[in-house]
């Protein structure tokens, strides 16, 4: 059902799903690359708006996470966006550092080429035995 | 945990949740514009990938949907991809049609601006009234 509050005004209202969360996708500010999809609880959406590096919640270690404490790859963002119904959170970002932690700048590195089967269509741009330690 | 298999292998082998669904993220093929991001169950994924055209399943509604059913704004796959963990698809599309059902070429039409508000940043390129009837 349309909800013209929900999509047509402007006070933030995150549809968090049941278990607290909503997907956010982390795109290159300048080339418009989709680097990564993360899930965000409140708090991370909160201090991901305030100190304007994405920062995530970790559904298998179920705690927040800034992206890059580790790597030093932080993503800085440029501008969040939402969708109509609130349910999903867009993160244009300069990245400070490639995204994922397999090696390639996005985490998008593999096409789907028939219902069974990924082709591998990006390079590494770094071996993550060096970065993770 | 790494699963290399998982992470560089080039089998396709979806993580799906717990109610069998994946995010996907509509994406335009040229502009690098994120249009929308939708839910599909694997039957959704497989008839994606064999009709190129965007296809989700609604979690309200409960049945598969084809982006541009009801509007023939349809969603053209140009490329399919996943994400290292493969729990995340993006759809690079040729829109035929604007994506947001509100009147946007975009879904993410409103930028967030702090944690409270939200600021629309684009301007309406149809008026739903005229085509969902």
């Amino acid at each position: 059902m349309a909800d013209p509050q929900r999509e047509e005004g402007s006070v933030l209202d995150i549809k968090f799903d049941s278990d607290g969360l909503v997907p956010a996708i982390v795109q290159d500010h300048q080339s418009g690359e989709i680097l990564m999809m993360g899930w965000m609880n409140e708090a991370a959406l909160k201090q991901t708006i305030e100190t304007k590096k994405a920062t995530f919640y970790s559904r298998s270690r179920q705690k927040m996470w800034v992206k890059g404490e580790s790597s030093g790859h932080i993503q800085e963002v440029v501008e969040a966006r939402t969708d109509c119904d609130q349910d999903v959170v867009v993160l244009k970002c300069i990245s400070h550092g490639p995204c994922c932690h397999v090696g390639y700048k996005s985490c998008f590195y593999r096409r789907i080429t028939d219902p069974t089967t990924l082709e591998t269509v990006e390079s590494k741009v770094f071996d993550p035995n060096d970065v993770y330690k």
